[in-house]
C-alpha cells in the first residue's frame, strides 16, 4: 500500500443516518465540513500545493506531480452505468458511495473523480450534480454554483475567440493588404516593426523564417495578414452557460456600423471544445498547443484557419490558466474529491479531467473516475481518447446498475422525467427484470472488451424488492466479465452501504487487467467509425450522409485520420435511437454530418440531432431558489 | 488615531526604484508580495473574516461590519480629476501612490478602494488598469484577469434573467392562462399545489393574501401566470465581457422551435444593471431587494415587469452572493486595497462599492477611494448617489491634474490615443498651461459646492518642466476652495514621490467639512437634472427630445420620481459635447433619452449617444498576451 507522506492521518466525518432520508440539501447544508487544509493535508498535498478558494475548495497546482514523479500509480477505477432511464440512475451517488465506502469504512486511500456540471441545468430543470443522499461532494452549493470559476474562464476564452474571429473579418472586410499589415505590425517610436508574440505560429505555418515584418515580400505579407474567412465555414459558436434557447440561431451583425450580417448559434458553454481541451490537456504548455490547434472555420481557399492563425492562443490560455489545476472538495465523510471540467457528452468526450486524474493516481492507492453516461458512451471514449492520451490504464469497471432502468430495459412502460412512474417501477415485477437484463450484460461485454475487469454495482431503491436485487445479482454472476456483483445502498447508508461493494472493487483491482483499445489510431476514420458501431452498439453496419462521407474524406486529406473518434449519440440506447431499449440488434447506424475538434484532439460523427442549448420549462428552477437572510443558507437548490 | 486591533504592526513592503521606470508589468513581477493574510492582519481582520483566493487575495466577509460596529469611521477621500484626455491622467495611479505615501510613508493606517476592470479592454486596447510605475496594484495578473469572478457572477446572473425574460414570452404564448397557472404551480404527489418561494413577490405586488393557489379567482390565476410582457418594451439586455462589436444589434429566436424573433443587443457586462446594484448595495438583503426591484420592461396594458415578477430575485441573489464581499489585494508597498465592483461609467454611476468603502472605513484611519472620470462625471455621482445611498459623508477631495490635460484644455492639439503626442505637450508652453488651467478650477468649484475642501495633486509626468508644474500648482492655490496644491512624482518615486501630497491630505482632513448634495430627491427629475446641467455643467439650460420628455413624465407616474439623477455624459469634456474644452459656456445640454435603473436606483438621462459594447481594433492587445513556460510568468499583460 502506498504511503501516505501527509502530516495527518485520514480521519473520517461521522454522519448520522436518519430515516427517511432528508432532501439533498439539507442533508448537506447539516453536513460537517473539515477545512479543505485538513483534507488536503490527509491526503498528502503540502500547503504550498494548495491554492484555496474560501475554506472548503482549493486549486491544487500541477507541482505536485513533478513531486511525486516517482511515485507509482494508484488504481484507476472506471465507475460507468447501464443505458439509464431519462431520470439516472445514480453514477454519481455510487461513485461518491462507493469512495466513502473505501477511504471513510475501510481505510484505504482514495480519490474521487467527477465532473463540474453546468448551471444550465441547475436553475432549469431542479437538481445538482453533486451527488445524493448520504452519498455527496460537499458544500453542494460551491458545487452546483461558481466553484472556482473553470467554466467562466471557459466562457470568457470561448467568447473572445468569437469576437476576434468576427473582428477580423470587418477588418478585413474594410482594408487592402497593405493597411492590414502595418495596422498589424504597426511602426514603433523609432520607426520599427516587428511582430507580435502570437503573430509567430502563423509565420510558421506559412513556411516563413524572416522575422523582419519589413523583409517580406508583397506576397507574404497579403497573406500574413488576410485570414480570408469564409463566413460560412465558420464553426466556432459563442457560448453561455445558460439555458437559452433563443440563442440556439441568431444573426448578429445588424448594428449600423456593421459590414455584413452572420447567422449563428449559441452553445451552453460545457459544449465549447475549450471545455474538452481543458479536460484531455495533460499540462499547461499541452493545453496551449491544443487551443491553438482549434480549427474554427476554413479560408475561401479551402484551408483551415486556427487559432493560432489570429495570433490568440496565448490570450486564451492565460484567461484558463487557472483552469487547469484540480478543484479539490471533499464528501459527505471527509474523503477528497477532485471535481474538474465537465465536457457536454453529447457532442465531447464527457469524462473529467485527466490532470485530476493523474494527480489523484499519485497520491492514491484507489482513484474512482466516472465517465459520461453508459459503457456504450462516455466509457467508451473514456478508453478511448482520454486514456489514450492521458497514458493511465484503468484497472476496474464499476458497472451501476438499477432494478428500474432494467424492468424498462424488459419492456416496462415509458419513463418520463417528472412524471409518475407507472406501477411496474414501484411493485416487484421479476419478469420485467429478467427480460431486461440483457442491457447490463451487453455493458459487461463492451468493458470486457477492453480488456478490464467489471464489478457490477446495483443501486438500491426504497421500492426495490430483495427478490428483484438478488435476481439481477445473480444474472450478472452468470457472465464471464463481470467479477463480482453487489447491491449497494449508499443513498441511505452512505458509505457504510457500499463497503462489500467497495471489498468487491478492491479485489478486483488485484486481477491483471489485460486492458487494449477498441482501435488503432491508424485505422481510417471511418473504419474506426464502423468499429465502434458494431463492436460496441452492435450495429450491423453504418450509412454515411453525403455531407458525412464528404467531410471525412476532407479530414483525411488534412491530417486529421489519426484522430481517435468521440460518437455523438443519444444515451438512451445502446443504439442511435433513443426508443430502441435492451440490446437492439440488426440495425444500421445513420452519420448524420461530422465535425472534428483538432484541438481537443478528436473527431465527431453526428447520429441524430444534438442539441447544444438546452432551454428553460414553464416553471423552472430558479422559483425555489433563495437566501434565507436570517441563517444565511441557501434555499431550494436541490 | 484609530487603533490598529490587527496582532502585527504594518510592515511596509520596499521596493527598489529603477530608472528609466520599466514596463509597468516588469515592476509588478519582480515585486514582493506579502500573504494576503498578512496584509488581513496588519489592517486589522481577524482570520476567520477572510475567505482566500490562493495566495494573494481574498474576499472579506461582511460579518466584520457588525463587529466593528461602534468603531468611528475613518476620513473618507475621494480622489477626482480634471477633464482628461483620451489618455487617462493617471487617477488610478495616484490613488495608489497617494495610499503607499499614507501607509508606507507616514504610517498613516490607510486602505485604498478601486474598481475592478473590464476583462474588453485588456484584450482589446492594450492597457490594464492596476495604477502604473511604481504604484501598482498587485499581482496585476489576478487584478487585470478573472479576479474572484465577481464580473463573471454578473455576466451569469445577468444572462439568466435575459433567458428567464424570453422564454417566458414563449411559454406565455404557447399555453393558456390555465395551462400557464396549472405548469407554475403543479400537483404535488399528493395533488397539492403551491406556490414556490419566488412567486410570493407577485402575489404580494397584485395584492393577493391567499396563498393557496387553488383557491385564488380565475381572474387571479391569470393575472399572476402570465405577464404578457411587450417584447418590444424590454429594455434588458444580454452581456458578455468582452468587446465583441458583432452583438451591437442582433436577432434571437431564429431557432427552428422558436415562435417568435426578437431585436436586440449586448452590453459589455461591467454596464448590467447588476453591476451598479453591486456597487451601491449596503447588505445582502439590500442586494436582493434591488434585484427584486429590476425593472425589465413593461406589459402590454404598460406596467412595469420585475425580476421579482419573474420569480428569478432569489436565485439571481444567490448566483451573486459571493459578489458582495470586497476583495482585498495589496499595494506594491504593501498596503491593503480593496478591489471591488467596476459599474460602466457611461451608463452608471462609476464608482467602486459601498461595502468596499464601508468596511474600509471601519478599518482604517484614512480611505482613499476612487470615482470615475472628472469631477462633473464620477464625483457628482459619488456624492450624490453613491454617497445618498451609503450615508458616509466624505472629508476630503483629491483632484488630480496633468500639465498635459492642461495643455489640451489651454487650446493645444488634439490627443489621440495611440499617436505620437504634438511637440506642444513634451516642451515647455507655459502659456497653454495657464489658459487651461480654467478646467482646474472649475472642476474644484464642483467639489467646492459640496462643501468639500480639495487638494490638487498635479501628477508629474517625465517631459514636464518644474516651471510649468510650479505654475498649476501656484493658480491652483490661488482658489479659495483648493487648501492646497501639490506635485506628485509616485509613478517614478511610488508612495516617496507623493508623501506631501499625503501630508496635504491628513491636513486638509482635519478641516471642517461642511458636505451637502447637489439636491434633495424630492426635487422633480427636471429639476434635479437641470440643477447638475447649470450648477455642475455650467449650461444655459436643457433640452428634452419628445421621448425623454415622455419618459420622465411616464417615471414620474410610476413613483421613481424620488431617485437620484445619473447623467450618461462624455467625460472629456465639462459639457455634453466632447469638442468643447476647457471650461465651455452658454451651451445647452440636449437630452436624447432617458432610462431608468429601478434596481440599482437611479434615473439616467442620456446626452448624445453612449456606446455600450466596446470593438477590438485590427490588432488587438491579445497579440501579445502569453505565457512564458519556463518561469510561468505571463506576458504582455501592460
Amino acid at each position: 500500500m502506498k504511503l501516505n507522506p501527509g502530516l495527518r492521518r485520514f480521519i473520517p466525518t461521522r454522519i448520522e443516518l436518519k430515516s427517511p432520508v432528508p432532501a439533498d440539501i439539507e442533508i448537506a447544508q447539516e453536513a460537517t465540513l473539515k477545512p479543505i487544509t485538513q483534507v488536503a493535508e490527509e491526503m498528502g498535498l503540502l500547503p504550498e500545493e494548495l491554492e484555496l478558494y474560501g475554506d472548503y475548495k482549493a486549486k491544487v497546482k500541477l507541482d505536485v506531480l513533478e513531486r511525486l514523479a516517482d511515485v507509482p500509480d494508484g488504481k484507476y477505477i472506471d465507475v460507468t452505468a447501464i443505458t439509464p432511464t431519462p431520470l439516472g440512475e445514480g453514477k454519481t451517488t455510487t461513485t461518491v458511495g462507493l469512495s466513502q465506502a473505501m477511504g471513510a469504512h475501510l481505510g484505504r486511500s482514495v480519490i474521487t473523480c467527477i465532473r463540474q456540471p453546468s448551471q444550465g441545468p441547475t436553475f432549469g430543470i431542479k437538481g445538482g450534480a453533486a451527488g445524493g443522499g448520504y452519498s455527496q461532494v460537499i458544500p453542494m452549493e460551491d458545487f452546483n454554483l461558481h466553484l472556482t470559476g473553470d467554466i467562466h474562464a471557459i466562457t470568457a476564452a470561448n467568447n473572445l475567440l468569437s469576437a476576434a474571429i468576427d473582428t477580423r473579418m470587418f477588418h478585413e472586410s474594410t482594408q487592402s493588404d497593405t493597411g492590414l499589415f502595418n495596422r498589424l505590425c504597426p511602426k514603433d517610436k523609432k520607426g520599427k516593426r516587428s511582430f507580435a508574440r502570437g503573430m509567430i505560429g502563423r509565420l510558421e505555418k506559412m513556411g516563413v523564417t524572416e522575422r523582419d515584418p519589413d523583409l517580406l515580400t508583397d506576397e507574404q505579407k497579403a497573406k500574413f495578414a488576410r485570414l480570408d474567412i469564409d463566413p460560412d465555414t465558420v464553426t466556432w459558436r459563442r457560448c453561455v452557460d445558460v439555458n437559452d434557447r433563443m440563442l440556439r440561431g441568431i444573426t448578429v451583425g445588424q448594428g449600423s456600423a456593421e459590414q455584413f450580417e452572420l447567422h449563428t448559434n449559441y452553445y451552453i458553454s460545457v459544449a465549447s471544445e475549450l471545455m474538452a481541451i481543458l479536460a484531455l490537456a495533460t499540462s499547461l504548455e499541452d493545453m496551449h498547443e491544443r487551443i491553438a490547434r482549434i480549427v474554427i472555420g476554413q479560408s475561401r481557399a479551402g484551408e483551415p484557419v486556427t487559432a493560432d492563425d489570429l495570433g490568440i492562443a496565448g490570450a486564451l490560455t492565460v484567461l484558463m490558466k487557472d483552469t487547469i489545476k484540480p478543484n479539490l472538495m471533499q464528501t459527505l465523510e471527509g474523503t477528497p474529491v477532485f471535481v474538474h471540467a465537465g465536457p457536454f457528452a453529447n457532442i465531447a468526450h464527457g469524462n473529467s479531467s485527466i490532470m485530476a486524474d493523474k494527480i489523484a493516481l499519485k497520491l492514491a492507492d484507489f482513484v474512482i473516475t466516472e465517465s459520461g453516461f453508459g459503457a456504450d458512451m462516455g466509457m467508451e471514449k473514456f478508453f478511448d481518447i482520454k486514456c489514450r492520451y492521458s497514458g493511465n490504464l484503468p484497472d476496474v469497471v464499476v458497472l451501476v446498475a438499477t432494478v428500474r432502468a432494467l424492468k424498462m430495459h424488459g419492456g416496462g412502460p415509458k419513463v418520463t422525467a417528472g412524471a409518475p412512474l407507472a406501477a411496474e417501477y414501484v411493485n416487484e415485477n421479476l419478469e420485467l427484470v429478467e427480460k431486461g437484463a440483457d442491457n447490463m450484460l451487453a455493458h459487461a461485454s463492451i468493458a470486457q472488451k477492453f480488456g478490464i475487469p467489471v464489478v457490477v454495482a446495483v443501486n438500491r431503491f426504497p421500492t426495490d424488492s430483495d427478490a428483484e436485487l438478488e435476481l439481477v445479482r445473480k444474472i450478472a454472476l452468470q457472465h464471464e466479465g463481470i467479477v463480482d456483483a453487489v447491491v449497494a445502498d449508499h443513498f441511505s447508508q452512505g458509505g457504510a452501504g457500499a463497503v462489500e461493494l467497495a471489498e468487491a472493487v478492491v479485489k478486483a483491482s488485484e486481477l491483471p487487467s489485460h486492458f487494449k483499445f477498441l482501435y488503432p489510431l491508424e485505422m481510417s476514420l471511418k473504419d474506426k467509425i464502423e468499429t465502434i458501431a458494431c463492436e460496441i452498439y452492435g450495429a450491423g453496419g453504418v450509412d454515411y450522409s453525403p455531407i458525412a462521407e464528404q467531410r471525412l474524406e476532407r479530414y483525411e486529406q488534412l491530417g486529421y485520420g489519426n484522430l481517435p473518434i468521440c460518437m455523438a449519440k443519444t444515451h438512451l440506447s445502446i443504439s442511435h435511437d433513443p426508443e430502441l431499449k435492451g440490446v437492439p440488434k440488426g440495425f444500421r447506424i445513420p452519420i448524420r454530418d461530422v465535425s472534428a475538434s483538432v484541438g481537443a484532439g478528436f473527431v465527431y460523427p453526428i447520429l441524430g440531432t444534438m442539441s447544444t442549448m438546452p432551454g428553460l420549462p414553464t416553471r423552472p428552477g430558479y422559483y425555489d431558489i433563495g437566501i434565507d437572510f436570517e441563517t444565511g443558507k441557501i434555499l431550494g437548490l436541490n
